[in-house]
């Protein structure tokens, strides 16, 4: 492939600024469910349990598994090791602090580190030895499973009446002029 | 920017063949909450007006949005005018042929059409004649966006007991070996 300027649609802009992104999104609205608990007088840490179906992932799991796959993304499009998280956290606090430890962790990279990533031979524990190629991983499965268990979260606390809208769910956008 | 070959990350790819494929496991869900209003005896088509939140959509709005979603994003990248759909489906069927000509008209797209959308200028209704770099729109707008609409409708359908499963909201993925 010749040698070229880097296009502005690439693979560390889609991975590491977007899930940062989201993770922070996901830690305000735990902060506005321990505000809606303060206000209904209620543990806001019961909410960790719910769920939207007995066979889904109840709030703690989906965070906790938006946080893997936000550390995963990073890790195996680079090859670089990441930090491990044994899944104890009870409290929202805890699943904040989760949060902070992933978000310093993907801190770590920047765009070079991505060099060859859209190269690179991807393969998950439930693929049996196959692989996808980086950016077919990337597009066709790890931002659709992020987005998944982010979005999971948000809908579990909007059911339970927290007071969120859809501009806490995207954040910030660059807006030129 | 030097000449080079395009990069396997590209915007077309993400976005075009992806929300197609999204699409198509949304009808492929639509089709599982049939299935399970004949199993259970209840018109299916009821599901329509649930919703996770009393002030979030309902399935009906939230598959139209998903719908638009993914139609605007492949026309305001390339420029090219999207079909008018009216929102007026009542049924699943409806939504179904939504979906289906949302589709058909992704299906006219090629990857030449995308050339310099990352350069364009995406200017959203609410923004006041302000803009996003066609890369910034996909990147931290458009594929959040989608794929929450998209996760909303499974979310709900998922919350009515309609048999679905994490493989089903994925899709295929490819597996080389």
């Amino acid at each position: 492939m010749a040698q070229c300027t880097l296009p502005r649609m690439n693979i560390y802009e889609l991975t590491v600024p977007q899930t940062m992104k989201m993770l922070r999104n996901l830690d305000n609205w735990l902060g506005s469910a321990v505000a809606h608990g303060e206000k209904k007088k209620f543990d806001a840490n019961t909410l960790l349990h719910s769920r939207l179906a007995p066979d889904q992932f109840a709030l703690v799991r989906q965070v906790q598994t938006a946080c893997d796959n936000a550390k995963f993304i990073a890790g195996r499009l680079t090859g670089k090791e990441w930090p491990a998280h044994p899944d104890t956290e009870t409290t929202i606090p805890e699943l904040k602090s989760r949060i902070a430890s992933v978000l310093a962790f993907l801190e770590t990279f920047k765009a070079e580190d991505f060099a060859g990533a859209d190269e690179r031979k991807i393969s998950l524990p439930w693929m049996e030895g196959k692989w996808m190629r980086g950016d077919e991983y990337v597009t066709q499965f790890a931002l659709a499973n992020f987005y998944f268990h982010v979005a999971m979260a948000y809908g579990i606390l909007r059911h339970n009446g927290v007071d969120l809208g859809k501009r806490d769910y995207i954040g910030g956008v660059p807006m030129r002029s």
